[in-house]
């Protein structure tokens, strides 16, 4: 079959995820054939620098050796057992090694298959937790406005991006919401330096008012990441958990997309020096390999479901594939990784370069918000007014179109919006960044010049 | 580390699925170090006949050949690429192979991670084709009693099975609840094969009350596996199939649990010869290697969401690990093993001899109210009393207690209340099964008379 007819043949029977389909008639699915470092290779040999690691997940580059080979050693001696009374070694060490690895405090496991599914675990513990514990007019979550938890009921429910809600209204929680940060347009008009999270005023109102009816708060701490990376510093982290615990509401950790690194430190909360009642975590965990997650709690919260079977307070939520062997195996192998190869001290000086690469290609371009880093996570906004900061109208597409420019170049840039982001495995080296960087600024200069016409 | 160390790192540290942890004290876990075909063996050399499939997701045994070749080499090649604007031949070769063996007119394959995700999507599908139809008014579901379709908020506000979401009452949907099918309690007194599906009247009546209110309604088809093995005949589907059409109502068939041959055709539906508006799947997908589902829907369906960007149709569900390379690898595997080795022809010899060995064994023993069978899922129901079929109740733990010493013989029977089942992987062999059911009849004959004292 040509290239073409695998192409057809794709949207004859594919629906593709987070997609109008209709897109695909101008612009048809790319055919990867492998994966190799930063770089995936379609079946017609062209390369593409996965400069978003595949939605966030990869931390040590495709088919990377120790993890493909942990992979197929744990095929040929578990592929999976059911996790309820039984349990395996990967696991068990997995689990201790969370644990270790983790804030204070967090002292026990859950395992679930996805983010969405870790973000259900947590609200739903929380939950019952308040109906076992004399709590039960808390009911409600908290979250926060771009706040993004993932795609089943419950996680939609928290999440704040309209585009992705707003035509499920009718089957969504009544969340209490807060206004979230925005640093890059502080109503405050505070900078990052001198910012001491006068936000969380807004956090603090809804707490006020409804704190006897919240079972817990909900964060992506340091980014929020698919409302278009937007940053903020840990002061917030820390000013929310001390309103949590004056309100004696739990603090829910969704570091799905921010931990095993991506901020720099193993975890986000790290940074801010507290410890959330549930820290949920996925996609980095396998090092983007499998579907994975895991939800980590206090033994405070443990022990009040803990008891006689007959009181029923036994946390009764499982997946098929809870506990996977193989899963687990490579996550294990993951923070191994971490350990051999000193990957957060290797990642600091890459921090550093693709943040004097990025300022000095970006910051004065037109068009240009700003160019905003967290860990290894960076951001361009574009801007429709540089003085005023007016965005560009969502209908103009402007960050599609530069997405498109650049994967004829061969970089793989998928945007939020108007924001183009670099979130490239840990693994990139300092010529492909350079390459990252030059690329997408010869693409966005292109882009407006010709937008200019 | 010895045993029992690992048992208490374990215990230390995870929180397993769907079990009150305090029977942990008198019942810790068993560490499983490999499996081998129908067998687990534990870390210290026991060995247990895995006679659930691990959860039902296992079809050809733990570890096997083919699956784990091909996984090792997709390892090699490609990992994971992100499914948004990209795709690859697995990918394609699987959904095409998906099209061409489920019931005509299922054109489009949507992929996610596990089985309450794909319930989720096909929750969501559902009532955004109304909302994009003219049909706002649209925004319920129809449920079943002893409904399972998995634990997020969505799929668990469509189950039935007041043990795993009564605590959650105040978080779940508003559903639309018909009393569901129970052949061994049937209260039209009819017989398997008399039976015209009379009980879907009870649906019928919800579908004239509230239909013009209703999205879709959803069953599991031919057993309702986690309600405890309740099986039901085609003519029940094929009856709301026909009903669904009349008042303009979807029809989501839940195979998560049935699929991929377990009801002895690929798929259940094929039995009653319909087609669901969206067919689930997940479990067995992948031969019980790793969490993948799928969502299969019609051209209608998919044409409701496609049209510009512009008017935001677009369907936005996504999972990080949507459509992932290495689960969709070992799925074709799976489907090129059912293709190659003749799966279905052997199976069905495979059942006829289960049944003989089952019925000879249980259906003579006190306490057993009856045993049943749907291909390849075999199902005893203890009850407290013969003639009037009153159960035990669930304090007991009977079936619970029954579990544990078939554990301590080395089979793996893990029950649903009282109900005591067989879902093996179709590898097993006939000295297997004979073993299996020789080893489950000797222990409720003992459990019974050691009760009776
Ligand atoms: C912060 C955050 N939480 C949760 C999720 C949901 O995870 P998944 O896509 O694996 O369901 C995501 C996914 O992008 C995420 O970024
Ligand atoms: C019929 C049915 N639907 C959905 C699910 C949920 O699947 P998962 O456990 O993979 O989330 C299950 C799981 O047991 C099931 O049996």
């Amino acid at each position: 079959m040509t290239y073409e007819e695998l192409q057809s043949l794709d949207l004859e029977h594919i629906w593709h995820p987070c997609s109008q389909m209709k897109d695909y008639e101008s612009f048809p699915p790319i055919i990867i054939e492998r994966g190799e470092g930063v770089w995936l290779y379609d079946e017609q040999g062209k390369r593409y620098l996965d400069a978003v690691s595949s939605w966030w997940v990869n931390l040590f580059g495709h088919t990377n050796p120790r993890l493909s080979n942990a992979l197929a050693e744990q095929a040929q001696k578990l592929e999976h057992v059911i996790f309820s009374n039984f349990t395996h070694k990967p696991a068990i060490y997995l689990a201790k090694k969370l644990v270790a690895l983790t804030p204070e405090g967090l002292e026990k496991v859950f395992f679930a298959d996805n983010g969405s599914s870790a973000i259900e675990v947590a609200l739903k513990m929380s939950f019952q937790y308040r109906a076992q514990t004399g709590q039960p007019k808390k009911k409600r979550f908290l979250a926060l406005t771009g706040a993004y938890h993932g795609e089943t009921l419950g996680a939609l429910s928290v999440g704040g991006v309209d585009l992705y809600n707003e035509v499920y209204a009718p089957l969504l929680l009544n969340v209490v919401r807060a206004q979230g940060p925005d640093c890059f347009r502080c109503p405050f008009e505070e900078s990052p330096e001198t910012c001491n999270a006068s936000c969380t005023q807004y956090v603090e109102e809804q707490l006020k008012e409804h704190a006897d009816t919240i079972s817990a708060a909900i964060i992506e701490p340091l980014i929020q990441a698919a409302a278009g990376m937007k940053m903020y510093p840990p002061v917030y982290i820390k000013k929310l958990r001390a309103l949590c615990d004056e309100y004696d509401v739990h603090f829910i950790a969704d570091e799905v997309a921010v931990g095993f690194g991506r901020t720099g430190t193993l975890f986000a909360c790290e940074q801010a020096g507290i410890t959330p009642d549930f820290l949920c975590l996925s996609k980095g965990i396998t090092g983007g390999y499998l579907p994975l997650s895991a939800v980590l709690t206090t033994n405070e919260v443990y022990n009040a479901f803990y008891d006689d079977y007959g009181t029923m307070k036994a946390f009764l939520h499982s997946h098929s594939y809870s506990g996977n062997p193989l899963a687990i195996r490579v996550a294990e192998e993951v923070l191994d990784i971490f350990e051999d190869e000193q990957v957060l001290v290797q990642l600091e000086s890459k921090q550093k370069i693709l943040k004097e690469l990025a300022h000095e290609a970006f910051a004065h371009l037109p068009y240009v918000g700003e160019y905003r880093q967290t860990g290894f996570v960076g951001a361009i906004e574009l801007v429709a007014d540089k003085k005023t900061k007016a965005p560009f109208q969502s209908e103009e597409r402007i960050g599609y179109q530069i997405y498109q420019r650049a994967l004829e170049k061969g970089l793989l840039i998928r945007p939020l919006g108007n924001i183009i982001y670099f979130m490239p495995p840990y693994v990139i080296s300092e010529d492909e960044m350079t390459w990252m960087v030059d690329t997408t600024k010869e693409v966005i200069t292109q882009f407006f010049k010709e937008r200019g016409k």
